[in-house]
């Protein structure tokens, strides 16, 4: 994902070029990027590994150390040596679970690569977890219910620096879990949720204020427990982002990433997404999009809309209309094509000295940009970006809420061949859900439907495949076009078969 | 329509009920309401019929009298006896234009019943024209070509008031000829639209604002004529809507009223649509909807992120947090089910004083209202509505823009069975996609293909069979079920068959 900030970085300092080297300048999108450029740390201690990190989830506050200092996924438990080799950027060595270890649940695959050099980390991030969540108190007397266990996967596509992405890796999952807590008693009751809680002080204050005969027309609504995972789980975003801003400082949380996480809890999977990672769930052979990006080209309704009631955070500096090609001051005086915030076809006004101002968005398909800065729009972290040589923040136009998408499980007769497929943008810039598919279809045939291990070999395939080999003329796919430059991280899980629940 | 602003009226003064008889108040929403309940004027002329204003179409302003007074569309013709039978809500008589008098457009079919007495008059109108647009000037050195007619048809659902609709009916039609003028070479030229177009002094004014290496970055993009085609529509809208804020005093124009708009150009079907009407093609017996509705629950987001930003006009009565029911003073301090503007999931947040407010949106389905005022959140007009007995404005949260949905009509060999079916919401809430669908098959298999009458016959009986006959209990469906009590309005345009494209 950091190309999508230092592409554009790239052009604006004058032609770095998107796959600049690790001695390239520190992000200049964010005023606290050292992290980004700054000497590698030397290789820390292995992160908790997972059984640590599950205590931790069920007792509170978790372990990893005040400075979240780079390193790889807990779960692929990597020795000094081995995160060494990871961070090469030449080898560009694929990583997965070792067989020898501990297995990730659900037997879940998965592998990762580092980028060709544009970031001196592999600034993904991922997490896989199961997450115990405790009462916080029977808030309907209800003190039979135990606690719940969810299962969790998480990717994490840092740009601007790899603070964000790891401080989320490490936290997020708490976050759900702490969101959870009010529910436990409530998900595992067949009623229907409770309107209001009885718990809280009796307070009677004054009147209420609004009119009488509005109050009198409120009536009850009901709705169902899934949508109140839903709700926990962007509640639980806003959180993780709250605390990234709160602890950027003492974290050296820098930069910001997309967010994509699968939480499994009572048969149900909820794929939440922030960013241009993204999810499918291949079942039969059919493809199921479990998410969709968010970029300026995606939401640029959203981001005209806030820039037009808003204009102040435009700095003067931009235009919140849309523009096709970059208007000269010849041109003041001549009709021109653009769209507002509330168009989406075009049509021609006669340009005024304002309307030189660079547009909020410009840009098509992954050459789309806000604010000439960045290509995603969701996300966690990004609290000090900035436009370049601006005092011009970049975060109010960004939205932390993820998209929640529903699956239920125990509506399908789900076959060890069926997966749940998560990937950063790195996979799906050279891989379509088709090919994808395909690759999902061939190794797994090659393997016995009971063997742990073949979700780990899809997930290594599609990163491979993805990365392509190296060659005179860099990293090349099989079809000899360019492969993915960029960090790639992919999990696969299984969503049938014997032994995948446990 | 006017239901879904009465019935909440109904509730908030206490009872009137959603039906309430033509000597119910005038809608309270609307402090210049009383064009709803005032005395009908002495029947008018019949407006200026169709060949009039398609002169006026080629020639600029159009030449309805200055005072927008109750009428039926022009194209009925109806005399000043067949205008008052057509105002008769114990009768209900269905209106369709007569064999013996002028034939609309492609043998459309069109007809209209009035409401059960919801209102005085039918605040339904519509419009069926071929409006020839003049070149303004050849923006390109192309004196060659000439003018372009395109075929439109429009549906105009009022609340409070009729004014609205009736200004609308006559006008929109007009403001889309002037947004298109521009358009008539670039239309008729198979390249891609300029992005600059060549007129305008060519003043030139100081450097542009803007950082020298943003404007850098500027690359041209192309898009095809029909999203210029959308934006005329788009911003034909937007002028309608100034016009009717401009001059409803003049022209006694209260109220609002959804719009639903279809034109037909170049091979091309462009339904545009601001409200609850709909708009349906049914190919083969295939449905293809081309509208979605517009209502404070499909539009929840864009106005709850509106009252978050702009918290001022919520007018200290309203939060823009959403809540299921209704809370009592004595529930502060507990924790209720809430939904802020950027969530789809539900959670629990304790409850402040602040938020015994009254929610910005409430309610779930035809019953969702806005400001506990309105149902529909897109359309024109309403300038005057305000949250009864108070000074807060509605009109700040509703949008003119409408969703412009394109059909290529020369993608597929349709037939004369194929057609495009407009209905406001009168007909789609009594009748849905696949009753209508039958509707149209059964009646037209009783006619000859090349019968123009057929499709004023689906018409008529589509309006019959939504507003049902009168019984002991009311109108009545065939299947004892509540009839339709609002007014209903319906065209059937075939879409293939002979002659149809003259």
């Amino acid at each position: 994902m950091l190309g999508r900030v230092r592409s554009a970085m790239a052009q604006l300092v004058g032609g770095l070029g998107g796959g600049g080297s690790p001695s390239s300048p520190p992000s200049v999108s964010a005023s606290s990027g050292s992290a980004a450029a700054a000497p590698p740390p030397p290789p820390p201690p292995a992160a908790p590994g997972p059984s640590a990190s599950a205590t931790a989830a069920s007792t509170g506050p978790c372990r990893e150390p005040p400075r979240s200092s780079f390193s790889r996924p807990a779960f692929l438990q990597l020795t000094p040596e081995e995160l060494l080799r990871a961070d090469d950027h030449t080898g560009r060595a694929v990583q997965s679970p070792r067989e020898s270890r501990r297995r990730l649940p659900w037997s879940t695959g998965y592998a990762e690569v580092i980028n060709a050099g544009k970031s001196q980390h592999n600034e993904d991030q991922a997490c896989c977890e199961a997450v115990y969540v405790e009462k916080r108190r029977a808030v309907r007397n209800n003190p039979g219910t135990k606690g719940l266990t969810f299962y969790y996967w998480g990717l994490f596509d840092g740009h601007a620096g790899s603070g964000a992405a790891v401080m989320a890796s490490k936290l997020l999952h708490f976050q759900i879990r702490d969101q959870l807590r009010d529910l436990v008693d409530i998900l595992q009751d067949s009623s229907l949720p409770p309107i209001c809680l009885e718990d809280g002080p009796r307070t009677v204050l004054g009147e209420p204020t609004g009119f009488l005969w509005l109050r009198k027309m409120l009536r009850s609504q009901t709705m169902p427990c899934h949508s109140l995972v839903v709700g926990a789980i962007e509640n639980a975003f806003k959180q993780m982002d709250i605390q990234i801003e709160q602890e950027r400082v003492a974290r050296h949380a820098s930069g910001g990433c997309c967010a994509l996480a699968a939480v499994y809890l009572l048969g149900k999977f909820y794929v939440a997404n922030a960013g241009d990672s993204r999810a499918i769930i291949i079942r039969n052979g059919e493809i199921i999009p479990m998410s969709r990006e968010f970029t300026p080209e995606t939401e640029r309704q959203r981001l005209q809309f806030l820039g037009f009631l808003r204009p102040e955070l435009l700095g003067n500096e931009f235009t919140h209309l849309e523009f096709p090609r970059r208007i000269q001051h010849k041109e003041v005086g001549k009709k021109m094509l653009y769209r507002d915030q509330n168009m989406n076809g075009w049509a021609y006004k006669r340009i005024e000295e304002d309307d030189l101002k660079f547009p909020l968005v410009y840009g098509e398909g992954k050459k789309a940009r806000m604010m000439a800065t960045i290509g995603v729009t969701r996300g966690l972290g990004d609290h000090d970006l900035k436009v370049y040589s601006s005092n011009i923040h970049i975060k109010p136009f960004l939205s932390c809420t993820p998209e929640v998408r529903v699956y239920d499980l125990t509506q399908y007769e789900h076959c060890p061949d069926d997966v749940l497929v998560l990937g950063t943008d790195g996979l799906w810039d050279v891989t379509n859900d088709r090919e994808v598919a395909n690759v999902v279809f061939d190794v797994l045939m090659g393997y016995e439907p009971n063997d742990p291990c073949r979700y780990t070999m899809v997930a290594q395939e599609l990163v491979v495949r993805s990365r392509g080999v190296l060659k005179e003329r860099g990293w090349r796919l099989a079809n000899d076009k360019l492969g993915s430059g960029d960090d790639i991280s992919v999990f696969v899980i299984p969503l049938g078969g014997p032994g995948n629940y446990t």
